[in-house]
Formats: structure tokens, C-alpha cells, sequence
């Protein structure tokens, strides 16, 4: 049934709907969960409570206590153990975690931080209110580390990284190394690599677990270390560094500055969410959204996020209004040009948004660079006339069809307005992300309401232009 | 000089671009790189160009093959070295791929499918024309093992896992499992952890390599491995294997049949090529495009791909013209009403983009479930009652500031008609996502050609109906 299955999309799409869950190791968080906890939670039975949530994930923890009414869920979370209330934090939405920290005591918090890898501790007190992070910062364990990783805006590679890593000097032998890897192991989470660094800092390699386990102990770390390793600078964007260890397929990626000295490290799982987020910006400036809008907003907060785009929207299509309305002589004449209009901007939307999402796609995957701007226009008219030249056909037969209104001038006029509104959209809609990316804006921002109204008017504009040396 | 940056869009966006290269430790191909091997390559200087290409990662061999003119291609990567052929043959587009292969010889195939991961030679396999597939695949080394992960849908866990892996005996003393990892090491790469597997093949628990090196060598693998670990079945879609290593931070995971057997497993990198790809294939639903299009297709194939949408929207905006041409007389009336149709369809298509695409998100990142439904349109219906407001006054305003048409009139048509657009549009927007979901079709379609072009045709009926009521 699958009103209780919390990821309902693709697992009622695969066929593992069918056959068993679509993965083990995991009590799955649904409908029901969540609502025996709520229960038990209100009827304080704590021993209970946490029985169940002890063979949870973090993650799903997180999402409990957001599908939990406030008092529960701030209960839950005041019960919960510090080290897992810890990580509880670092899994949730900065929304959902304003509120339950709201009310806790400055020493509780502190707690929780000091728990917290550096980058997620980072993440928690940029979302605190200034007065409550001025209040803890000074009493944190990181203090220092935190206030430098606070200093990087928190969309860069600075931004995302974390001070733990495992430091290895060149000279250590393999043997020591090990005993290294040790030592760090409690205040380093998820090791995959450990970085060789001299006295100054500077980073001059990496070196694998797998290659360290290979090689014999008295072997010297200098000697098997990879000296080549790929870096990113701190005030990288984070999309960037998403791309970087995409195509690279790294695990982590140090963060380096200028001077060549090594400032902490990104690890995948932060790299994932980024490449999430990003994708999700992406589809919400499409869709004339700020970017930002989560589900757990406000009714007033969604509206006053909405409402520049619908306004822009309106103002734009205003414009088109009056397009229309400069060639009411012309409508007068036969109103039967109005039922067209809905077909005309409809051609030129489709066909512009279509062209710019394979352009924003190939930009911003690397595959398409600005020197290939006109090469791919030229590919796009090609396909713009093949495309008008079947949609003018279709449309015009079914108008001599239903015999409407003048036939003859109006299979002339349509047929020639679509023909160019295909090919004005469409390179629109290729032209338009190359102009942002050299800009330097997000291109994704060409398919927002923006682009789709000037289609709308350029398209009228040519509909009654043509219409009007015909017609009068 | 942007023209030759690769990934311009966020290098120019990040203050990188001001204070150095945005990541080092790599040799960045730009235009200017790929025109001077074109020219080695056309002079037949085989040793400088593998000199060039020995110091680029198989990532960006792969651009530089993409970006080469055929005849330079094909010459360049039949230079490459077998090893390095084989892990840029990893990293390539299917489309440039296949161009690559037509032209060698069977056994030249082989050797090359030969080095690969059993994960990307399924790849490979299955993008080769199937008699050469058929012809290649009993000579092959991993023949049996290709044969089962061809079985599985290339969009299942089965289809992305690899079928090496690691494997550990519970009784194994850690000593002896290291040197198991040594011995395997050949022929695994990107191990982070070892699977602890019974004689049945039955998958016991997992083992990373930090906790290998940090146990000593007495100690017994069972006593040390993680016995309850997270695993996905085969059949599983792809989508739903990212969002749960991506949920639980995971570098690999396991993939089990139903019986408990270890059948292979997917490493993060794989999982990140697939949270990439199917948010480009929702970009690309949102966009009237099949989801499919490729930055390197000919003109024909993308008018193909994209003409049915065109022909979709053509027919409903033939609906919405219709509704218009109903109202004809109304029309003769007052042609001033036509001013308005481009204002009223803009208002519904963005309000329904904006609610549709926060409700996709949620629903695919499993922050909404389809038991939210009522909630959350009650909630967007909210919203659209607030925005619907402004805008109607906006608009208003402007009518009445202009005087335009009988004022009251319009005002009153306007009023009502923006506000019930408003609502309706943007609970169709939030209605149809969780409908979709609900008949396990990809929410994401809910924001194609399709749905905008219902919004338009309810639009303007409510337009008219309530100007007729009040004109007539």
C-alpha cells in the first residue's frame, strides 16, 4: 500500500516493489513507525522509545523526528544519547534543526557540537542565530578550526571541507604510518586516504589505505605516496568541486590554498549531497522558484518566495497583452486570429525550452564550451526548420480541413509564423544559456519565466506582423 | 579568456577564477590543447602525442577523443597504450564510443573489454551491435560473469555493479584477510571494504579497510565485521540505489539476491554517474525533451526526439484555441479581452510549474509521501489564494491607471479570473506530481508540455466563462 512507503517514486516504478524490499539492512521509517513513537513518546516511555530508535540510522532519525509533532520530536531529541544526537544533527535540514535546537541549553549545545566533525559543526553554527553561535564559539573544542572554516562562504570547496584528516610525514616507514592511522582513527570518520605533509604544511601526497596495507612496513612513505594527486583550491564553488570529483571519480579530494598548504578535506558523501542540491537549484530556477524553497516552509514564506517570478511573469506577459492589443485593428478584422494565439506561444515556448536544456546540460557537464556557441546554434536552426516545417504542416491541414475561417490566408499566415517563431525560440533558447554562462550566471536560470515570456512576445510580434501585411 | 574554459559556468561564477586555477594537480584540455594534438595527430608524431596524453587523466583523454575530428580520433586511440585505451573506453559517451569501436578488429575488442571492470565491459557490451557482441563474448575472460549482469535492465543495481569484489572467510584471522586483500588487489581496484561471504556465497557482514588495519592480526574476521550492514537486490532501479547511498553516506554497497547471496557490488562513483544522470533525465521530462538527447546527436535524430512533444503541444494549444474560438462572440464584444490571454496563461503556467516542481523534489527525495497529499495542497492552495491576491491587484491597478476597456468590467473579470487561475493551476501543479507517483510514473513529467498546456486551456475557459457572464 503504497501511501506508507516513504520513497514511493522509483521503488513502485522497479520491479522490487514485487519482489521483497528494495534493499535489507534498514527498519524503513513509514506512516506507521512514526506514528507508534509519536505514541510512545507522549505516553513517556523513554526506555521504549529508545529500544526502537537504537536500530535506526541516523538519517532516518532525522527524518523522524521531522515527521514528529514539535513536542515529540523535541522530546525524542532530548532523550536521545549525546553521540547520536550528534549525528541525528548533521543529517538534518538546516529548517528542521533551527527549531529543536532553539530550545536547548548553551552547555547541551555545546556538547552536541564538540561531536561534530568540524565541516558539519560548521554547518550548525552558521544556521544558529549570531547572538547564540558568538555565545557557544568560544567554549567549542575546534574553536580555532571552526572560526577559519567560518570564514569561507558556504557554497566553496572551503566551505564544505573538514580540518580532520590523517597527516603522514614523509620520512615515517610504512610501520609508523600505520600506528599514524591508528592514533587518528577516533577523531577521523570514513579514512580512505592519509595525506603526507611536511613540516610547513604543505601537502606533497596521498597516500591510499589499500596502497598502505600493500606495501611491506619498512618501506618509507616518501617512496610509495601518489605525489600527483588532484587538489582544489578553498573558495572553489561547490559545484565545481561536485564536477571535479565526478570525472575524476575521487573518494575525497584535499583542499589546498595557493601557498600549497594543505587546509582540510572534502569527503564524497558531501560531495553527493552537493550534487543533489545543485541539481535541485537548477530544477527550481527552471521553474521560477528562488532556489532556496524547502517543504517545511511556511504558506507565507513559499508565497513571498513565488511571488517575484509570478509578478516578472506578469509584467512580461503584460507585454505580450499589449502586442496583441496594438493590433486589435488587425483582430477586428478577423477575430479568428485570437483562437491562434494559444498555438503560437505554446511553438514558441516548447521549442526554446527544449533547445535550452540540452544547452544548460552540456555547459554545465563540460561537454559543450563557449567556443562551440555557434556551431551549436547552427545545429539547432537546422533542427528548428525541420521541426517548424512538420508542426506548420500539421497545424495548416487541420485548419483547411475544418475549412476555418479564409482558408488561403490563414494556411499563409500560419504556416509563415510558424516556420520563424520555431526558428526565433529555438535559437533563443540555444543562444540564451551561452550569453549567461559567459555572463557568469547559472544558465539554468534560461528556462525560468524570464526566457518563456520573451518567446511570447517575440512570437506575437511576428504572428500579427505577418497577419496584418496579409490581412489589411 | 572564458571561450577555452571547459566548465566555464562556475569557474567564472567562483572567485577562483580570480586567484588561480580553481583545482591543481591537473593538465586542463581546452581548445587550445585539443588543437595542437589534432595537428601531431594529422603530422602522425606518435611520440609526442602520447607523451601530451600520458600526463591526462582516462576522464579527460575521453573530452579530448570527443572533441577530435573523426579521422584524428580514431588514430589517437588506437595509439593508446592497451591498459589506458581500456580506461578511457570507461569513461566515454555511448554515441562516441561506438564510433570508436566500429573500426577495430575483434581480438584488438577483446583485449580492451578484457581489461575493464565486469561493470563497465557490461557497458560496453551492450552498447556494441549485437551480432559483434555476440561474436566478442564467449572469447572473453569474465564471459560467464558479463553474460549474468547482462541479464539485468541497465538501469537496475544489477546493471551498475561490478562483479569483483573482495571477499573474505568469517574464520579468516586478520593477518591472513590481509593478505587476501593483497592478493585480490590486482585485479579489484577502489577497495574501501572487504565482504565477508560463507561457502554458500552468502554475504555475512562487511570489513572496511581502516578497521583491517586497526584489529590486530589474531584476531577472527567474524569477531570484527560489521554484521549488519545495508545491501540493495538486484532488480532495484538505479534512482532508488542513489538515494540510499546517498541517504546513508555509503562508498559501496552490496548487492544481495533474495536468498542472501553476494552477487557484486556498486562503487560510489557508478552511483554518482547515476544521481548525475537522472537529474539531467528530469531536467530533460521537465523540458518536453524524451530524456534522452545527447549534446552529440545529428540534427534529424534530436528533431525526432523532440518533435513529439512540439506535436503534444500543437494539439493542446489547438484545445486552448478552441476554447477561445468558443467565445467568439464575446470576443466581437469587447476584442480588449483578447489583450489578456497571454496574463492569464502566464499566471497559471507559473503558478502550477512553481507548486509542481517543490512537490517533485519532495516526493523524490522522499521528504514527501504521498500520505501528505491532502496536507500539502491545502497548504499550496493557501499560497495561490495570497499570490493570487497580489497579482490580481497588480494587474488591476495597471488596467485601471490606464483606463483601459469599460474599467469596471475588466476589473471585475480580471479580479475573479486571476484569482481562480491562481488556485486552480497551482493545485494541479501540487495535484498531479503525487498522481503521478501514485501510478509510479516519474513525477517529473508533471512539469512537461503536457500539464502546462491543461493549465491553459482551464485558464482560459474560467477567463471567458466569467467575461461572457459578465459582458453578455
Amino acid at each position: 500500500m503504497p501511501a506508507s512507503d516513504p520513497s514511493p517514486s522509483s521503488s513502485s516504478r522497479s520491479p522490487a516493489a514485487s519482489d521483497g524490499p528494495p534493499y535489507s539492512g534498514l527498519l524503513e521509517v513509514d506512516e506507521s513507525v512514526v506514528d507508534d513513537i509519536a505514541t510512545l513518546l507522549t505516553e513517556q516511555q523513554r526506555g521504549m522509545v529508545l529500544n526502537l530508535v537504537a536500530d535506526l540510522y541516523p538519517a532516518d532519525v532525522a527524518l523522524l523526528l521531522r515527521r514528529l509533532p514539535d513536542a515529540e520530536a523535541g522530546r525524542l531529541f532530548r532523550w536521545l544519547p549525546p553521540e547520536m544526537g550528534a549525528d541525528v544533527l548533521a543529517e538534518m535540514e538546516d529548517a528542521v534543526r533551527a527549531a529543536l535546537l532553539d530550545d536547548l541549553r548553551p552547555d547541551t549545545l555545546i556538547d552536541l557540537i564538540d561531536a561534530l566533525d568540524t565541516d558539519d559543526a560548521a554547518d550548525v553554527l552558521a544556521d544558529l542565530p549570531d547572538r547564540v553561535a558568538l555565545e557557544v564559539l568560544p567554549d567549542l573544542e575546534d574553536a580555532a578550526d571552526l572560526t577559519e572554516l567560518l570564514e569561507y562562504g558556504e557554497e566553496t570547496a572551503g566551505g564544505i571541507m573538514a580540518r580532520e584528516y590523517v597527516a603522514l610525514a614523509p620520512d615515517q616507514t610504512l610501520q609508523e604510518a600505520t600506528e599514524a592511522v591508528r592514533r587518528s582513527a577516533a577523531d577521523v570518520d570514513d579514512v580512505y586516504t592519509a595525506y603526507v605533509v611536511d613540516e610547513a604544511g604543505t601537502l606533497l601526497g596521498t597516500l591510499s589505505l589499500k596502497q598502505l596495507l600493500l606495501s611491506a612496513g619498512a618501506v618509507k612513505v616518501r617512496d610509495v605516496m601518489d605525489a600527483d594527486f588532484i587538489s582544489v583550491a578553498p573558495r572553489v564553488d561547490q559545484e565545481e568541486v561536485g564536477r571535479v570529483v565526478q570525472r575524476y571519480d575521487l573518494v575525497s579530494v584535499p583542499v589546498v590554498n595557493d601557498t600549497g598548504r594543505m587546509m582540510g578535506r572534502i569527503t564524497i558523501d558531501d560531495v553527493v549531497d552537493v550534487i543533489r542540491d545543485e541539481a535541485e537549484e537548477d530544477m527550481q530556477l527552471m521553474s521560477g522558484l528562488t532556489g532556496e524553497e524547502e517543504t517545511v516552509d511556511s504558506a507565507v514564506q513559499v508565497s513571498r518566495g513565488r511571488l517575484p517570478w509570478l509578478i516578472v511573469g506578469l509584467v512580461g506577459s503584460g507585454l505580450s497583452g499589449t502586442v496583441i492589443g496594438a493590433f486589435e485593428a488587425t483582430l477586428q478584422q478577423a477575430v479568428v486570429l485570437a483562437t491562434f494565439i494559444p498555438v503560437v506561444t505554446a511553438m514558441g515556448g516548447n521549442a526554446a525550452v527544449q533547445s535550452a536544456a540540452i544547452a544548460v546540460q552540456g555547459l554545465g557537464a563540460g561537454e559543450l564550451w563557449l567556443s562551440d556557441a555557434f556551431k551549436r546554434i547552427g545545429k539547432e536552426m537546422l533542427v528548428a526548420l525541420l521541426n517548424g516545417i512538420v508542426v506548420a504542416g500539421l497545424l495548416c491541414g487541420t485548419v483547411a480541413l475544418l475549412g476555418m475561417g479564409d482558408v488561403t490566408m490563414l494556411v499563409a499566415t500560419l504556416s509563415l509564423t510558424m516556420l520563424s517563431v520555431s526558428l526565433v525560440a529555438t535559437t533563443n533558447g540555444a543562444l540564451i544559456p551561452f550569453l549567461l554562462t559567459w555572463l557568469g550566471v547559472d544558465p539554468a536560470s534560461a528556462m525560468g519565466p524570464f526566457v518563456t515570456t520573451l518567446n511570447d512576445i517575440m512570437g506575437l510580434a511576428i504572428y500579427f506582423l505577418i497577419a496584418t501585411a496579409l490581412y489589411l
